[in-house]
């Protein structure tokens, strides 16, 4: 029996939920944005959605989710494919992959948001070519996503590189994280701008001392993240870098914190190409969505040739 | 034709190189440990032991070196398996794998020596059974090892995590690091203790604020590696940890700066199962070595297949 053609692809965000049916980003059937409200309600929502297409294209070969987290991601544990403990109402313990695989019968890959941008992007953005990449989304919240080795970082839970310490400027008030005096997202996600300076960072003058902080912050999480992951390039991503002067001014800063301390970087000068923003808008993610699910597709085939095999 | 039946290792410390032969770490026919000096010096001896070892036993299989860094893992590199630009004298650009590829003609593994360790743990030592483990050496600096997906996290360069940002506790003079301020290493290293309280660790008793700052300081790098990678297990090796009551009170210390973030470990009060010491005492390295000499056999040999599939 061929193989079905389509793959289903879910972004699932805090405030959306992203669904596209087709081969790839690039070749999208169709597609939906549901909003993140009770997961029952988003739920049917995103079945419903799938039913359609699966009704109208026939049935998908593998789907791929890129979740918000906290989500289990450890195959051998009861909780694998749920969002698990989350501040978010009534998302706590919802069993994202075992719904959606018992009504489509087919592999589903599941990993964290973040990660799967970045896997969109190392494929087909601002990281083709590299098998070492970090994604930062820098808006609500600060999230890194770190593709090693050509897989995603995940180990007990996942990374939750967007809580590292950071030295706070002198004379600032602390972050607005409330498990963490002084980490990046406390520090420098959108609302801890807006706490500290009274205002949305987009309302700003470039001259102002809102962003030589907020590139001081920024540059000090791409230092982290290098000392940490060592990538090859690091894509910042995120409402917060929609700003194109603050690139520049994270670079930088980011050269001066540095210190010639890893001379790959600093010697060949090549900062421009080492922190870089998305090259896919805002199809990271759905592309990363894809990808994941073309992987578990791939991984399905494996497994049974394997089963196969031994059964013979 | 057979393959060769026994494997080379090395352990290429700062001050030493450990060099092996035989099947494994538990299994060694010859071993012997060569002073760091100059590297004519030092590797001429190192191969006159293999020579010796060669002509005695037959040919190695492969070899495995777990080598003090700044080391270039990239294989496409023009200097993959040299000692990149180190502060130690003579050493800068030291073709190790090259030169020893060339005299003995077996297939070379080369990985960072804290990679080495962990690897050695993870398979044989306090990190059994896991696929995702950080390693760290608390010494004359502070290296941080990292196994994720059951292979070495490597990128652009290596992790460098010994030198991430961490608080310093009010009223203690900067750390001894020349590249920053206050980085684990430059906080918490046997010469920063030395410098800060006047005297080695192990000469305080163990009511010491001199312990209480130590703990407190560890901790602070077990927090950040647990958001960096999410380990399953952290071992903390090295000189300063040979002091017995400093694991606990590093486990007490991070459950307190965790705050209950990362609710796998909290939840199920597993600290003394998270942070734990090295179980191989001083084998972890020349253990790890074997490992890395044996993936790289078996690379080898899958590489061959392919090849020989390319060629029908």
């Amino acid at each position: 029996m061929p193989r079905p053609t389509y793959f289903g692809a879910i972004e699932a965000g805090g405030t959306k939920f992203n669904c596209a049916f087709g081969l790839n980003h690039e070749a999208i059937l169709e597609q939906k944005r549901i909003a993140t409200v009770h997961p029952d309600d988003t739920l049917r929502e995103v079945e419903a959605f799938f039913d359609y297409c699966v009704e109208k294209y026939g049935p998908m070969q593998s789907m791929g989710i890129a979740c918000f987290g906290p989500v289990d991601l450890t195959k051998s544990s009861e909780t694998y494919g749920y969002v698990i403990n989350t501040p978010k109402p009534n998302w706590s313990f919802t069993p994202i992959v075992p719904r959606l695989e018992k009504r489509y019968g087919c592999p589903i890959g599941f990993d964290l948001d973040v990660n799967g941008s970045a896997l969109g992007e190392m494929r087909f953005g601002a990281g083709r070519g590299l098998e070492n990449v970090a994604y930062v989304t820098i808006g609500t919240g600060i999230g890194v996503g770190v593709i090693a080795n050509g897989k995603s970082l995940n180990g007990l839970l996942h990374p939750e590189f967007g809580h590292i310490s950071l030295h706070k400027l002198e004379g600032e008030p602390d972050g607005v994280c409330k498990f963490h005096k002084n980490c990046a997202e406390g520090l420098a996600c959108g609302p801890a701008i807006e706490k500290r300076w009274g205002a949305p960072a987009e309302t700003f003058p470039i001259d102002h001392q809102m962003w030589k902080s907020q590139a001081y912050y920024t540059a000090a999480l791409c230092n982290a993240i290098t000392l940490a992951y060592s990538p090859q390039r690091i894509i910042l991503g995120g409402g917060v870098m929609t700003q194109p002067h603050l690139l520049a001014a994270i670079r930088k800063e980011f050269e001066v914190q540095l210190n010639g301390y890893v001379p790959a970087i600093s010697r060949s000068g090549c900062v421009e190409s080492y922190i870089v923003t998305p090259e896919l808008d805002n199809m990271s993610g759905i592309a990363g969505a894809f990808v994941i699910a073309k992987e578990s597709a791939t991984n399905a085939v494996s497994q049974s040739r394997e089963n196969d095999l031994a059964a013979v």
